[in-house]
């Protein structure tokens, strides 16, 4: 198994950290425009491309999907965000965790999630908030 | 063992890839703004906080460098860039391998690799090269 690590720190308070990965609102703002469904604890999230299970959300700590639909390589993956209030900043730990294999779609799936976090931080850093299709490209076609 | 893995696509030759990652004037661009060393097959480069010895530089398609010196968590890991020219980009997959464990740091590596890749894929595509210290922060500080 291997897994996608990123760390970004944010200057916003966890609750608001917690309040874009919990909320559907929040997720149209920093990653898929088009996201619906319930991003609540045991909800189940449609960003369009790929469904999220909600395994745990402990406010202001931790948020922790499972993919149940999606690119092939995702399904059964797990996403996590651990956040920690350190040094006037909020840590977020990320972990896209357990593919089956590095494949060349993982190494673009990471630069992609650095991104995608990069514009949360933005976002709640008073800066513009760029989901996709607004998102920062790494390239001109992933496959 | 663990892995940082990154992809990203430049709208550029695979040649005008690989000399800013074989040559001190590229390296300075991108990367760390006072390197210096010798960056060809063979070579020890000196980032300043790191040094790589250069285990191979095949053109246009490889280079891998190993690091000699730097933060403990990065000694004997392998930077590896694979570079080919696939649908009009040249696609740079990234591997910074062999980390001993997926420490915080190494989470904060994969997002900051990121960055600097990006930023490489943008001064390539005739934008601005912002290598350290005017690279993208990603947070207030990192420990």
């Amino acid at each position: 198994m291997s897994d996608i690590l990123h760390r970004i720190g944010i200057d916003a308070k966890p609750e608001n950290v917690f309040a874009p990965l919990t909320t559907i609102e929040g997720l149209r703002g920093w990653w898929v425009s088009n996201t619906n469904g319930n991003a609540a604890h045991g909800g189940l999230i449609n960003f369009g491309f790929c469904d999220m299970q909600v395994i745990a959300a402990e406010p202001d700590q931790l948020v922790h999907w499972r993919c149940t639909r999606g690119p092939e390589e995702w399904v059964n993956t797990d996403v996590i965000f651990q956040l920690e209030w350190k040094q006037d900043q909020t840590i977020v730990l990320f972990r896209h965790a357990n593919w089956k294999e590095p494949v060349e779609f993982m190494h673009h799936c990471s630069t992609k999630w650095a991104t995608v976090l990069i514009g949360l931080r933005r976002g709640l850093e008073g800066g513009a908030f760029t989901a996709f299709p607004d998102d920062t490209k790494i390239s001109g076609s992933w496959r």
